[in-house]
């Protein structure tokens, strides 16, 4: 209740708690990790969802992370690649939240085609069905601090220049620039979140491919040891899904954003070493290790990085609520309950190399 | 004798020996507008060259355009999309000057799937080509000014924000960002120049969806009405195809340039008024007339736009060396000579509307 009121009053005021409402709502990716988070919040908000995804493996989507509400949702499993679908979902819908993307650098640089597929191609179909079918929805696309690249200055603003490192991020640069153009050439609304480290329950735990911070939450809780490279000084900013839930939802009913991009991230820098020391202490099992950095991680290094979102603030009064600590200690309880839902692998396995 | 030094002997008009003496050299687009001149150079310095150009209807490629070399070249029609060719015809090759692209910017808007076939796609797989096939090739990537979109500050350098304002830029500058990555990840030297609006014999004057000033051109040696919008002060920088040439010839003989991208425009800003009746002079035929901006066309107007090359000059010392006056008096004879190989449309057609 709290929490929800929070949002409301933050983005609409008190005494007008309804933008949600009764409003069709579609979420791209709609079973992975922010998508999820985001379902639970608009059901709670009593809106309409709908929500789309492929459930490919490897990818975040999984119906257990709308255990609680699947009675209250729509789930329809299609792949955005499949235009002609998509074609007919987008139709009625009043708010898109576009999340549904190939999410792995690795994966992108062995296969390029399938993430371009996935982050170009398909956000071009799904917003020329915007275009053609639903021109008045409002779309709110899950951009990515990746298309940063290793930065020139710090806090990185939405000034500095797009300069991805690896295929992954030059995809999701043109999915964010194709909303843009949409927005500003055919009226279709639309912004661009830039995410930086999102973390929290219903987060991808399988594999490491998706990002360090769910790696190392999973080898917290499983008793595992984390490995850090050099002395783990490397700086990054971290933010808690349900603060990320609240931006999109900002950003979905504020026209003021229609046509921007906005950085979306942590408080303030913490180093990778303070991070994972926290998380063990918090979790109570694991335990960090130092080692040698191996060259070739050490070349696509992007040193450090954090975000300066004080643009979204100025937009719509967004500031992430939840400490590092709370988020750590909320999504470690989460994983602990839940832990058989998001695992495959036996706990004596030994772990895949980060 | 230093790379750099050897270069500006030869392109800069000395006929010493030749970095391109003998060499392999590949051209995609290279039927067409740069391509073609760029070809002539090149067997002019005694390279090994091989065109590959799809002949797409309403593209620049042209068979004329390489009239005079026809036996000294090699041509493959075939198109940048199809990987397969492409795996084959990279091989062996020693530098290649990457210039196959979709130009239209309306095209991009109303097919938008097709540009990014041809200017994302076709990219990635010319690079997959390269990294897996040939991965000591140097590669030149045609980039173009649209990246940046409507300018900030003037003149724009390298440093402006990539803010494309249609689908077309949006594909050329994941094309570009692609080729940097496999630069600095796979180790396929390239890099990218960013050409403002280049002019010259040999480009498509068939119709106006690729770029005003051909068209302009068209008009005054056909003795037509140059139409322009408000006062025509809209500044822009012009540059020379040979200079443009010379400019490519730089970059693929210089590994000073790789993983870097550099704007190749004119030597200072001209506007639009002042470009047409220069034309309309040198010419002796055509006429000015000014017009009401059309709301359609003010919409998306990108306001005064000239580039800061000099980023280009420091790094292999490249500089514009024909005036415009001069180099329309080339154009202009050029077409004089040889309309009937670039005009469909009998003379007393009325013009499509620019």
């Amino acid at each position: 209740m709290s929490e929800i009121k929070k949002i409301d009053e933050i983005s609409m005021g008190d005494d007008n708690a309804s933008f949600y409402k009764g409003r069709r709502v579609l979420i791209t990716g709609g079973l992975g990790f922010i998508g999820s988070n985001l379902a639970a919040r608009l059901v709670a908000l009593g809106a309409d969802v709908l929500l789309v995804d492929s459930l490919t493996p490897d990818s975040g989507g999984n119906l257990f992370n709308i255990d609680g509400i699947r009675h209250a949702v729509q789930v329809n499993v299609s792949d955005v690649r499949d235009a002609s679908s998509m074609q007919y979902l987008v139709r009625d819908q009043q708010v898109m939240f576009n999340l549904a993307g190939q999410v792995s650098h690795v994966d992108s640089m062995r296969d390029p085609y399938t993430d371009l597929e996935i982050n170009c191609r398909s956000q071009l179909s799904i917003l020329e069905a915007c275009r053609h079918h639903n021109p008045s929805v409002k779309v709110v696309f899950a951009g990515t601090r990746q298309i940063y690249g290793k930065p020139d200055v710090l806090p990185v603003t939405e000034e500095h220049l797009v300069r991805p490192i690896d295929v992954n991020g030059i995809n999701k640069a043109a999915g964010e620039y194709y909303h843009l153009v949409y927005n500003n050439v055919f009226g279709v609304r639309s912004c661009a979140l830039r995410l930086t480290n999102v973390y929290g329950p219903r987060q991808l735990l399988k594999h490491n491919r998706q990002g360090f911070i769910g790696w190392f939450i999973r080898l917290a809780v499983e008793d595992r040891e984390i490995q850090l490279f050099g002395d783990g000084s490397q700086l990054r900013d971290f933010v808690y899904v349900d603060d990320v839930v609240n931006a999109f939802l900002l950003a979905g009913a504020s026209d003021a954003c229609n046509g921007e991009v906005f950085n979306v991230g942590g408080s303030g820098p913490v180093s990778l070493a303070e991070l994972a020391k926290l998380l063990v202490e918090v979790a109570g099992t694991g335990r960090v290790r130092f080692a040698d950095w191996p060259a070739e991680r050490r070349a696509i290094d992007i040193g450090d990085f954090y975000a300066d979102s004080s643009k979204f603030k100025r937009a719509v009064g967004w500031t992430g609520a939840v400490t590092l600590r709370d988020g750590l200690d909320r999504t470690v309880r989460y994983y602990r309950d839940h832990l058989s839902e998001y695992v495959e692998t036996p706990l004596d396995t030994p772990p895949e190399t980060p």
